[in-house]
This record gives structure tokens, C-alpha cells and sequence, in this order.
């Protein structure tokens, strides 16, 4: 009998209530929600659903009262301040991504809800992001990426190439009843790797989240990678006679051994009808740091020894030995993982996982597909941005425009309009001034949008075909032809 | 009293049932689905509220039951041929708004139903993909981004410089029952200037987009803009006395005037209560074609002739005179447009809008915030890629890797590791090999991902810490130290 994989979050544990924006911007206060109830239709069908939209009778006075200017409960909006961070981390993905040579997909972020539930599912449950449409199905905002990608894959059959290598930048959504701050939607970089059966890619998928690191300014001595594998698991429950079925359902149990007390663990995992012997020696191993006492208590035979052995070697090669090692404990919170498990910690220890994945070799047949082997991670938008806010690493991104063109006077505003269209037709970013405004108020938007060139146009100049051009770090000022202005 | 200002999908028009991907793969035909309905779970308070999940219960041979592979009903994949297109028209949409100096933003995919619901709506009302959340909140997948940029800048209130020139490109969601192949979900490019009340902003956003247009290969001889103003039919209609707050009823109406009977128009226009005088006239100006023509008709006293004027005049000075033309029968579907409105369209006559946009001072109040005069458009990801495709423009993009890898030798893995990081780490792309492949397996592979060099780790080379580059283009072949290695 084969072993039952269930589907959750790949980084639920990633999925916390710190905003992006509020690292960086401070978030108005909400605001009374005036909107009244009768605007916001009820269908007659069936309280609840989200049938067609009744026409609502509204007021003058209604009307023009004032709606909540927050986005929805656990939503961001991502105004200039904010976008620029998440375009510097995303460009930073992408960039890393492209370096190892892998290719950007996407899926709708609203799926069938039926790919995301699965027996043993964990949190995912509870907390997906789940609704009826207006025809009746059953959708969901994807709470992870991967049983989308498993169902691309699926779809695509034979006609691709493996091994495939994609990467996608995606946003995710879970719902939580109890909210206090705590978001519903961060964004999650993935890669994954379909086709390949050896260490090497969980090793490359390493790497990369490394490389990324490195290229942020995080290093060895700010994060580490806990690995295992779920294998050394597998080969203890075999050797106490617990069926395979078991085995996604004991992860997910011993995933939370440090968020819950030790007796509750032993409770839940006496629940599944493990044995008190075998659930003593489980727990024992799950206490070890050192692949030598692993291999002393469970046997240098099997699997796990030898990947485990495999991945270190690759990790020196790749030459990030000094950023993982083994920790029996880590067992990830996703149920499909078959093989290596990886996560990325703060070594200060405040923090939740930063990132994690692992193997995942039988996925696709439990949506009906052919198994192929196959590793990912997944790693969040969110407790990044915390580590880089406490080592002080977060970049200061201002809006970067390299001229503001301005008319002196209102009857050359044509004329400014062709000096910006000359300027942006030889690659120049240009902020036009729309409006006749005084020089003051000129300069300060210049500096505001730390423009390097201030271009004015004027009247006598502009007799002659020229412009004004000051160079706003210097002061330099000089008058140039329209046709020589680069 | 002041018109009434309705909200609808600002790009309705080029919400098209045309498919991205359609047009560069073919699509795998749908197959059965095959979740059994006790998988999908059902809330047991009130029937069709996306309540709690209940524990399915699923037995081992339901589990591995073929899924449906395809993403729901109007969605699309993006498997990396598509990915790669989408990159490429968003990557113009974002180099041609940082050319004109406008900063990125975004907003939740998710907002609350009110925000989208308006007095006038239209389409947009049916075709809103709303529903109700686990927590009985109405809430909807946006249809437009403009309803979130207004409540973000009501919600900023005095903390912004203005003008804002801001830009977004989003996901936007309908909902329709009767669906044979439509889309439910597009992108948008959005640019809009908030805080300029002259008509020199309208001109900058066509400017941008004609920008765009080139930048693609499109040329002002397969589109055009057709421009007209609101203030036409609003001049129009206080000649006659009908009531401002009839505005954006009336407009909406007249958008439709190419896809329904005119007799139809007539009755829906009569049923407003407007004197059947006043929609002859209506419609005897809404064919006029030529400024001239129109100043004979409503005289040149008014804004709507002034703006105009100035409109043209200034799109001469941008450089793009040749682009647009005077066409009174453009008024958008977008009851918020107080203004200049314009809309690009295929010379051919062939498609739909390609996009369109115009001037809304007045929308943000109807939030209960103060106004600010604003104008903006929006740009699908959908007609455009028709037209390209039409016109032999669409881009050929490939997989694009510098390097790919290979140890020839299962022993020589890691060193292979070592080779893809040392190059990584100069900023050259590598796909590396992570399996043992025979040499023609290797050579297909680099042909398939488009690689340069082919990069080989042998046994005899690596002992002397070097490897053989193979340029892949002229066959070219040669032993280089790794340090070396560029």
C-alpha cells in the first residue's frame, strides 16, 4: 500500500501577520464602514450566496457618504513606497530564478476547490480561502502554488520535455476566522524542479535560495537550512510494523512539535494507533542534530542516510556548507513531501521558517496523474522583509526619474510636450510638468522625484530651437539645442 | 446638483473572449471532471455559503480519481511559452510608464463588493465576480482598478503631492452564467494622473500609449484613437433641461449604440424621461465627425469645443496628430467620465476597443471623499495580442541560458556544482545537468533551452582544474581553467 499524501500550505508557517506595509509606511487607522446594508445586495436565492446583484436602492445622501478607505480585512494595497520594496525583492527572485536557468510560469490564482483538499489536510482546511460561485461551484483562492503546478503538469503529459525547471511568483490566500492584524494574502516565490529522482536538485534548489540571500545581503551567520529527510521517518515507522498510510498524518502531527505541548503530540500520534514504544523512539530520533547519531539509531542502510550524506557532499560543492545542517526535527508541515525536507531559519531564533520545500515524488498520481519525481520551495514575501527590517538591510528605494521638463511660460506647454517626446524617444524618463506651476513648487517636485536634470523651456530659448538644462546635483546650467540634448 | 457618477469596468469593451493563450499554443480539450461531489465539501449553515469545511470523506480509490486539469472555466495557465509573452507586453507596459516618469502601484485582487456597486451601473453590476466570505462579508474579485486607486487615494487624504501619475497592472475578474469560451479574467494596464485638471494630462496618457503602440510595431495605420468629450452630451442635455444626475444613465446608454438597434436606444433613452427632441438631436450629433462640424452645431462657447481644440493641438506638439480624430459617438461605457474621453481602435474594424480612457473629476467624491480632477485608461492584455497576431508582430521568445553544464562522469556531479556556481556568481545563466545523460540527450537539451556554450567537466581537465566550452553556434571548442572562465 502506498503512502497518502495530503495537500497543505508549502509555507503555511510563513504565512504571518506582519504587513510589508507596515515596515514601511504606517497604515491609517480603519475608519467606520459606512456604506449602508441595503447597498450591499442580498441575493433572494439562498441567503449567502452570491447570486446576481438586485439593484440596490440608494440615496443621494447614501451615496456620497464616505466607504472604508482600507482594503479588505487582511489585504494590502501596495501604494509607490510599498510597490518599489515588493519590485526589489520579486526582481530579486525573478533575477536569481533566470541565473539557475529556470523558467517563469503562472495559474489562476482562483482554483477548483477540490485540488487544494485532500485526506489528511492540515490548517489548509480550516483555513482556505473557499467560496461558491454565482454558478454554484465550488472555487478557492489558492492557498500555495504547487497542486496547480501539479495539474499544469499533469495536463501538459507528454508533450514536454523534463526536466522541467519553473519558477512563479504568485499571490496566496488563506481565510482565518479570528483575525487580530494577521493577513490573508502574501505572495510566494517557488521553484521547482519535475523529473529529477537524485539529491542534486534538492541540492540546486538550495543554492538558489542561497544565492538569493547573498545577493540581499544575508549571510551564513544571519540564516541557516534545517534538513531531513522524510524518509528517516518512513524507515523507523516500517520498522514498527505502522501502515504507510499513516505517514502523511504522523508528519503533520510531528510538524507541530514546537507549537503545541509534548503530551499533546503523544496524544494525537496515539490517535493514529502507533504503538507507545514506537512513538518513544520516534520522538527520540526527532531530538537528533548529527547524521552519525542518526546513522547510529536508525542504520546507515537505508535511504535516508544516503541522501542525507549526498545532499552535505553537493552542499560543499555548491559551497554553502556552512549555511545547512541536519536536524532531525524538521519534518515540514505539507503532507506530500516523500524525501529531503528543507526549511530556512533565522539563527537568532525569532523568527518563523523564512522559507522551505523538499521532495515531493508522489503528488501527481494523487490527482490522478503519473507520478514523476519532482522537489520545490516555497518562500514568502513576508518574514524577509521582517529579517531585513531587524538587520537593518532593508534598501532605500526612492522613485528614480532622470528629467522633469517644464514650460516657463503656459503658451510653450506644446513645446515642453515635444522636448519630453524627444527626450523619452531617445530613452530618457521624463516627469512633464502638466500645469503652469512656480519655479518653487518646479524644484521641489524635482527634488521629490530625485530628478538628475532639471530641462526648462522658454521663450527665447525656444525662438532658437533651445532649452534650459540644469544639472540638479552641481547647479551646472546650460543651453543646448533641442536636436543635441542626449 | 451635481451629475451622478456611475461605476462600471472602465475596459468592458476589450474584456474579450479571445484567449491569450489560444493564440500562441493550442489548449488540451476539457476533460472530465472527475472529483466525486462528496470531495467537495458543503457548509451545513445555509446552502452555498463558503462556511467551514467539513472533514470529506474520500476513499482510497476516489483519491487517485483523475482531476480535471484544466483551470477553471475562463481562467488560463501560464506555462512558460505564454509566461514568456505576458512578460514581454507587461515589461512594455512598465518600460513605457517609467518613460513618462509613473510610479507602480497595486491594489487587493479582492475588495469589497460596495466599492464596485453604483447607482447607474451597468454591466458590470451582472457581471461582477462577487460573493460572500467565511465571515458573511460581500466581497468581490475586481472587474477594474480605478474604484481601488480612488479609495487609495481618498484614503492617503493630504499625505500625497499631487499630481500623482501612477501606474498598475492588474488582474481584473467578471463573472458571466452563460459562458462559451469568454474569459472571466484579463489584465489591465492602467496610468492614471491624478490632480491635473488641463487637458495636457489626457494628452501625455494617449501620448503613452501611442508610445506603446510603436515600441510593438504598431503603426498609426493599423490604429487609431477616437477622441471626443463628455462635456459634448452634457452641453447637449442642459440645452434641453435634462437633469444632470441623468448623465451617466444617458452615456451608458449611448455606448451602446454600435452593438444594439437603434430603435432600441431611442426607447431606452425615451424611458429616462429625455423629450424625444432632444434625442434626435442626440443623435444627430453624436454622428458628426469633424470639430468644425461640431462648433456649427453646439457653437464654440463651451468647454467641450475649448478642451478639444486644445486636445489637438497638443497631440500635435506630442507628435501624434496622425493617431487621433474627432468622433462624437465615443462616449465609453464608464459612467464616471466627465470629460475628454477616448478610445484606440483597430483600422480595420475588425476588433473590439484595444483600450480606452478619459477624464473622471468627479469619482472620488461618490467615495465620500473630496475630488480631485483626474483622468486615466485602460489597456487589456487581450485585443492587443489579437491585433499583434493579425498584423505577423507577435514576438518569437525562447528560453534564453548563456550556459548549460554537464559532468561527463556520474562521480563528476559535484564539480559540475562548483563549475554552475562559479559562473553564476559572474552573472552568467546556467542550466545545469542533474542527471547522468548520454551526450545526445545533452546537445538536445541545450538546443531546446537555446544555450550559447556548452560547458563539459571531464575527468582528465577537471584533475587540472579546467573544463571544455563548446560555442555552441560555431562549433568552436576549447580548455579553460575554471578561475578563467568568463
Amino acid at each position: 500500500m502506498r503512502a497518502i499524501h495530503i495537500v497543505t500550505t508549502r509555507l503555511s508557517s510563513s504565512f504571518r501577520p506582519i504587513l510589508l506595509l507596515d515596515l514601511v509606511s504606517s497604515c491609517s487607522p480603519p475608519r467606520q464602514f459606512s456604506i449602508p446594508r441595503r447597498l450591499i445586495c442580498a441575493a433572494a436565492n439562498g441567503g449567502g450566496r452570491s447570486g446576481s446583484i438586485v439593484a440596490p436602492l440608494v440615496t443621494e445622501e447614501d451615496f456620497h457618504k464616505k466607504i472604508d478607505v482600507n482594503p479588505p480585512k487582511g489585504t494590502r494595497d501596495f501604494p509607490p513606497e510599498d510597490m518599489r520594496l515588493r519590485n526589489w525583492l520579486f526582481n530579486h527572485f525573478k533575477e536569481v530564478s533566470r541565473l539557475y536557468g529556470y523558467e517563469e510560469v503562472d495559474y489562476p490564482v482562483l482554483e477548483t476547490e477540490a485540488l487544494f483538499i485532500r485526506k489528511a489536510g492540515e490548517e489548509i482546511r480550516d483555513q482556505l480561502y473557499c467560496f461558491e460561485d454565482r454558478g454554484n461551484r465550488r472555487v478557492a483562492l489558492r492557498p500555495e502554488l504547487t497542486p496547480s503546478l501539479a495539474r499544469l503538469v499533469i495536463q501538459k503529459g507528454k508533450s514536454v520535455s523534463l526536466p522541467l525547471k519553473w519558477f512563479a511568483i504568485g499571490q496566496c490566500w488563506r481565510y482565518e476566522r479570528m483575525t487580530r492584524g494577521r493577513r490573508r494574502e502574501h505572495y510566494q516565490w517557488n521553484m521547482d524542479i519535475i523529473g529529477v529522482p537524485q539529491v542534486t536538485a534538492e541540492a540546486e534548489l538550495i543554492s538558489s535560495i542561497v544565492t538569493f540571500f547573498k545577493r540581499i545581503g544575508i549571510t551564513a551567520s544571519d540564516v541557516g537550512f534545517k534538513v531531513s529527510s522524510r524518509k528517516v521517518l518512513q524507515e523507523l515507522l516500517k520498522k514498527y510494523g505502522v501502515p504507510e498510510d499513516l505517514f502523511g498524518r504522523v508528519c503533520i502531527i510531528i510538524d507541530k512539535i514546537e507549537k503545541i505541548p509534548i503530551d499533546e503530540i503523544k496524544k494525537e500520534l496515539g490517535f493514529t494507533g502507533i504503538s507507545e514504544d514506537a512513538i518513544e523512539q520516534l520522538l527520540q530520533v526527532l531530538s537528533v542534530k548529527s547524521l552519525d547519531d542518526l546513522e547510529d539509531i536508525i542504520g546507515g542502510a537505508g535511504e535516508a542516510i544516503a541522501d542525507l550524506k549526498q545532499l552535505f557532499s553537493l552542499a560543499e560543492k555548491f559551497g554553502y556548507s556552512e549555511w545547512i545542517q541536519f536536524d532531525a526535527s524538521v519534518v515540514r508541515g505539507l503532507a506530500y513531501y516523500t524525501g529531503i525536507v528543507f526549511e530556512g531559519f533565522d539563527r537568532k531564533g525569532k523568527l518563523r521558517a523564512i522559507c522551505g520545500g523538499g521532495r515531493y515524488d508522489r503528488l501527481l498520481s494523487t490527482y490522478g496523474g503519473d507520478d514523476f519525481p519532482a522537489c520545490g520551495f516555497g518562500f514568502g514575501d513576508a518574514v524577509i522583509v521582517e529579517l531585513l527590517k531587524e538587520k537593518d538591510l532593508l534598501p532605500e528605494l526612492g522613485q528614480e526619474v532622470e528629467n522633469i521638463v517644464c514650460a516657463l511660460d503656459k503658451d510653450l506647454q506644446g513645446a515642453a510636450a515635444t522636448v519630453a517626446t524627444a527626450l523619452r524617444d531617445k530613452g530618457q524618463t521624463v516627469d512633464l510638468v502638466l500645469e503652469s506651476k512656480p519655479m518653487k513648487w518646479v524644484f521641489k517636485r524635482a527634488a521629490r522625484v530625485n530628478a538628475r536634470r532639471l530641462v526648462l523651456v522658454g521663450k527665447t530659448e525656444w525662438e532658437d530651437g533651445s532649452v534650459s538644462v540644469k544639472v540638479l546635483s552641481s547647479g551646472e546650467q546650460f543651453q543646448v539645442k533641442l536636436s543635441d540634448l542626449e
